[in-house]
């Protein structure tokens, strides 16, 4: 048996668009994607995940953390958003693969009590530990994103299409 | 305010080891990262997970998706799994972080008509697809992981704390 569908790929549209605005906006956490500088690996850890007022796409992170060390190092990083509630296919939802830099925001950064406060309102467990010295935010400046709407469903996206500050 | 946990990683017992199997053992999908060798980028998207019947740690890909021609060119990889359903805190929730070299299982080879009914168990759906020219199952040979048992409670695993075939 064969798959018909030869070329996976198909055109980027309004809809794919849309879809990937979508994915990000509703993003609480999601699977951060970095590279050891002193192993080779990849490591793939769970991130909590926002978006700024201005539409930046976040995280906030811990220096204690494998991944944070990395990206200090290395800031090319891939996220993966778009996760399935309990109920759905998880192959079938739609998810969104970004490729990235990330840029820290230290704490001295005269951007960051709007962050903080905006960040508690979609992350109100966070206000536990926002303030704690080694949690800092990272803005990841989006190079390239890959959708999959679901099986057969997949679209590559430039920066350009998705809007991101 | 600061952080009072300075070393973030506990030494590994047993409680960690079971946590650990468990994850894997229920895990269904998992985000695997990859290194893309043209871009420098690692890449994260959603995989089809699950284990063989003597605990072997697999993944079902498709030739068309671009983690798995990241893999045929770059074998090291990192898998996150342990999802948390729709009501529980993604940051809390207890998840696995593989490290791991990737090898792939032929059509040809001997060992892939058992895996294949082995995985039809845990992954019905995968009945659509299973024998498209394009799918091939991935083997996972862990290195290291990191368990995350929620906040506070991390820990850094070898493959002999696992127990993986």
């Amino acid at each position: 048996m064969a798959n018909k569908s030869v070329d996976p790929i198909r055109p980027t549209d309004d809809g794919a668009r849309q879809l990937a605005r979508e994915i990000v906006a509703g993003a609480r956490y999601g699977s951060l994607g970095v590279l050891e500088a002193d192993t080779g690996f990849p490591l793939v850890t769970r991130i909590a995940f926002g978006t700024s007022p201005s539409g930046a796409l976040l995280a906030l992170v811990s220096s204690l953390s494998q991944h944070t060390a990395a990206l200090r190092r290395v800031p090319v990083c891939s996220v993966l958003v778009g996760e399935p509630g309990a109920s759905g296919d998880p192959l079938t939802h739609p998810r969104l693969t970004l490729q990235c830099r990330a840029q820290f925001i230290e704490a001295s950064d005269p951007a960051r009590p709007a962050l903080r406060e905006a960040w508690l309102t979609t992350h109100p467990k966070a206000k536990v530990y926002i303030d704690f010295a080694d949690f800092s935010f990272v803005r990841f400046d989006v190079e390239r994103a890959f959708l999959n709407g679901g099986f057969g469903k997949a679209y590559v996206l430039e920066a350009t299409d998705l809007d991101f500050v």
